[in-house]
């Protein structure tokens, strides 16, 4: 905790020092640039130019880019004439090695970026990865935060998303203008990498409750319940959780949940298993222990190298389940 | 499957033949006999007295008998002398054996219980011990009922009870006019042992939500967040549950929970390791795959092994947590 506080004081007087660049000017209709132009990426940056903003994009697949292309935003060949053409970038790309690339690669956001730019990645990556990118970027005269999202694709769609923001307190108000363009919930965490430890912790604990919602639900039927009528005595007992009321993942308990869709869509059973590994790496840098969400880290790698991971990860109740014999 | 199929398709013809004798009577004032006057059993004759029915009780320790005494319930010497002096027995005991002893003992309920007696269990018990108990019951000509709680001791004391009820669909209504009396929602989970299924398949569930909560608060704490704002991103998201939002483990986040008052009241850490052996039990027994609720047993066990067994069981979190060198 010592090492923490350290950090913490150190990033506040870097932090000041940039608020003081930056504070000059307004988010409001700022040119954004946004790279990684996924399932998230191209919603988000939508929500963006309907509330006014001109958008530079990148992606590394150039078909990922037709739809805002075809919104109006200009196409970047890389992130750094991303850079150069904006005052605020955000990044949302699947993992540390590919955001590390997007700012310190050849030609990576911090060969060009413009002193007092302000920038949000928005990827669930390592909270270390953070700050290391914090400190290149502070180097450059920018101010970098993470602020990682929940509410998935639905979410970004509708602009209700909600932002775990890592950022001194000083500088919050100017990152929360901003990405209430893009989400409805704009939380700060604490100093930069807290809005990952935050998602990382959820993410963990989700993944803790889906395999533990599969396991009692699985054990119920075999008692002979009735999944529907356990499903309502866990949703009103002690048992209750999110992914027992709202994300069942037993077929027939509830509509419009992917496993009522044979598991297609939601939260990859490969991106849940990413997230956990985060988890597990941060429990061991910090000697936590996490009995629980190591071992879910090794059930949905076990899916993964089974061939599910790309299912929804509430499949964990299918995979649990007794199939037929092979 | 096809086994408890062919059992429930037993326990239909001989529930139909004692629905047959019961229904001659209602349970309004019937004369009641409890078995079993700890925390749960005091306060639940209290309110069945208040009710209107005259109680018989008996306790394997005098003194626990003193306060329903005061209230004018008649003492027995032993749960034969109950039987003999009721038209309605519940039981609310520690475990299988107990309860076995109670009904199948040389002093047992089953020596002098009436014919068309109505019986309830409200002990967490093996499954199948209720289902044998059922089976002596029927040769005697009475009605054996699972019906465990959820609600704990404020919930017996308001008489807001939760109850699982294992019994044909034509006798939960007799059930449940008695029931009442003791609690607020009356669930009917399907045949004798169903009642005791949900109630294992809950608090396995809830031992692993518990667990999964401490290890992510306390990964959240190490890596520099506050308790008290993770807690607040946690039960606005997917990680949200009963163990985070109303029983939160981490001293400081709430009030009026165990985790406030030095871990002291609550549900004992040997009690969740109790329920989570018998849950273990019934996976083994129907062949169900439980690896969290496996390693939440083994960690509520490793706890009471270090001397924890009697505190609440949110107390995993300082568990979990680093301590002080020895």
């Amino acid at each position: 905790m010592a090492g923490v506080t350290r950090k913490t004081s150190q990033f506040l007087i870097t932090a000041n020092r940039l608020h003081r660049n930056f504070s000059s000017s307004s988010t409001s209709n700022a040119r954004v640039g946004f790279i990684g132009l996924g399932n998230m990426g191209t919603p988000m940056t939508l929500n963006l130019m309907k509330k006014g903003h001109t958008a530079v994009v990148y992606d590394i697949f150039p078909e990922a880019m037709t739809t805002v292309q075809g919104a109006g935003a200009v196409v970047a060949h890389n992130p750094a004439e991303v850079a150069e053409k904006s005052d605020i970038i955000v990044t949302m790309l699947p993992n540390s090695s590919h955001v590390m690339e997007a700012f310190n690669g050849e030609n990576g956001i911090l060969q060009t970026v413009k002193p007092g730019s302000l920038l949000f990645d928005s990827s669930t990556i390592d909270p270390d990865v953070a700050k290391q990118i914090f400190a290149l970027s502070d180097k450059k005269g920018c101010l970098f935060m993470d602020a990682p999202v929940s509410g998935g694709y639905l979410g970004a769609v509708a602009g209700t998303l909600t932002f775990m923001v890592g950022c001194e307190e000083k500088e919050f108000s100017k990152a929360k203008e901003f990405l209430v363009d893009m989400g409805r919930n704009i939380v700060h965490c604490g100093g930069v990498g807290s809005g990952l430890a935050a998602k990382l912790c959820n993410n963990m604990l989700l993944g803790i409750t889906m395999a533990g919602t599969s396991e009692a639900l699985n054990l119920g039927i075999r008692m002979g319940l009735d999944p529907k009528l356990l499903s309502g005595i866990l949703n009103t007992s002690t048992g209750r959780c999110w992914s027992s009321d709202t994300y069942n993942p037993v077929p027939g308990v509830m509509e419009n949940v992917p496993s009522a869709n044979d598991y297609k869509g939601g939260f990859g059973t490969a991106l849940i298993a990413k997230d956990l590994g985060l988890a597990s790496a941060s429990a061991t840098k910090t000697g936590s222990s996490i009995p629980l969400g190591s071992l879910s880290h090794q059930l949905y790698r076990l899916m993964s190298t089974q061939g599910y991971g790309g299912k929804d990860f509430s499949f964990i109740y299918q995979f649990l389940k007794e199939m037929e014999s092979k």
